[in-house]
């Protein structure tokens, strides 16, 4: 943040010559940073993608352009090639560009390819943080992730590729061994091969999970089961993306 | 956020009857959230520590009330359970009653044990998240803490307690063996101890690490080491909290 704090409720746009990664939060408008929404309304063009707090666009003058670079599940999506180019186009011919992610830009956002990109090719990069999902979406849910004397460690999980996958980085059975709370993003698909592999790692069938959809917006809605279960009940219960999966004791705390 | 979402610059105070929990962010005032600000504004009496945007503290009217409860390491500070007692006294005299604090409240921050004693106690409480230290303090110092096809996951572990200790609830062993990025709070007392209990699970000495202290501030700094010099290089910069120590391949990440 190179300008001036706004500590009063008057904020004043941010104008950045160059490309912004911005953050943008769960997904309701007022869980931006200030400096997130100083900096949309110093852009000239906004590239967004679905999630996020979009409706914040709609605030901003009709002069700003919004180029929409959505990917949607098996639907049709922009590769994240032709998002750079995007980005680099619009910097290019001078104007202030805000790249807009849901949640934190550098949590499975692939914010720091965009960065790598950018910066290759002689662009102004800065980098605002958003609330990640991982932490506010269980949050604004109720839940903790950690909480004094019961679990002191947190694991934030992609569970995009399911384990076992050629692709798969993540030591599953490692995982399992951890007394902490998981949080499991983008793992709806996978949600029932993930719980096998932490089970088969000595997690207990009777171990507490909460999926939470769409956290922090009017359609948010959260469902508790356990582990062994896990598998059937997000089949049952219809649960879609974008969703968020917390594994652990602090989904028993009840207050 | 039960109030309307500001979408222009032009925000309104969010007054809340009961004891909003409020995470500030990493330090830099326009890092808090737009609904974190209005509820500020809203507040009779804020509750707060040394750490967090406490800079906006000066913006609010003289009418506003601040209590400082700061816990400042090995100096005097206030115990939880008085904590709790104040916010209760605030809040049953009818006021509108902020507890400001760094970071997230939920990662770490005793928030959930406030939420726990208030609602016991019949008192209204509303969670607002911050931006966690452990993911915006790495991003603001260049350090993404997960990169598509390095690494698809993240730990978050308090090094409050050190390994081995009786109340230890970490398995560091189990920890070790993660291919992830670890982000180690708290944890610069106990630094040298984390780094022998890694190396004794499996990670290598030559992996990197970064010390970014005061991260968001003016005074931040950003040091690199490796994990098997983390001990005396800790020694010897000077490191001070607050700080955030991330280990992993991350750290070597450079645009």
């Amino acid at each position: 943040m190179q300008n001036a704090a706004s500590t009063g409720l008057q904020l004043t746009p941010d104008r950045f010559a160059g490309v912004t990664l911005l953050g943008g939060g769960p997904g309701e408008a007022d869980l931006i940073t200030v400096a997130g929404l100083r900096a949309l309304h110093g852009a000239d063009v906004v590239v967004h993608d679905r999630l996020g707090p979009v409706e914040l666009l709609d605030a901003l003058p009709a002069s700003v352009e919004r180029v929409n670079v959505a990917k949607v599940p098996r639907g049709p999506f922009t590769p994240q090639e032709r998002i750079n180019e995007i980005l680099l186009e619009h910097a290019r011919s001078g104007r202030s560009v805000v790249r807009l992610k849901g949640g934190d830009g550098y949590v499975f956002g692939r914010g720091f390819e965009e960065l790598e990109y950018l910066r290759a090719a002689g662009v102004a990069v800065r980098v605002i943080p958003g609330l990640s999902s991982s932490i506010s979406v269980p949050a604004l849910a109720g839940i903790p992730v950690t909480h004094r004397g019961l679990v002191h460690e947190f694991v934030v999980v992609s569970g995009h590729v399911p384990p076992g996958h050629a692709d798969s980085l993540v030591d599953w059975d490692a995982l399992a061994r951890l007394r902490g709370t998981l949080v499991l993003m983008m793992a709806v698909e996978n949600a029932g091969r993930i719980a096998t592999a932490l089970l088969r790692g000595g997690r207990p069938a009777t171990q507490g999970v909460a999926v939470v959809q769409d956290g922090s917006m009017p359609t948010q809605r959260v469902l508790r089961t356990t582990l062994g279960e896990l598998d059937g009940f997000v089949q049952a219960s219809g649960v879609r993306p974008p969703a968020v999966i917390v594994v652990g004791d602090v989904t028993g705390l009840d207050a």
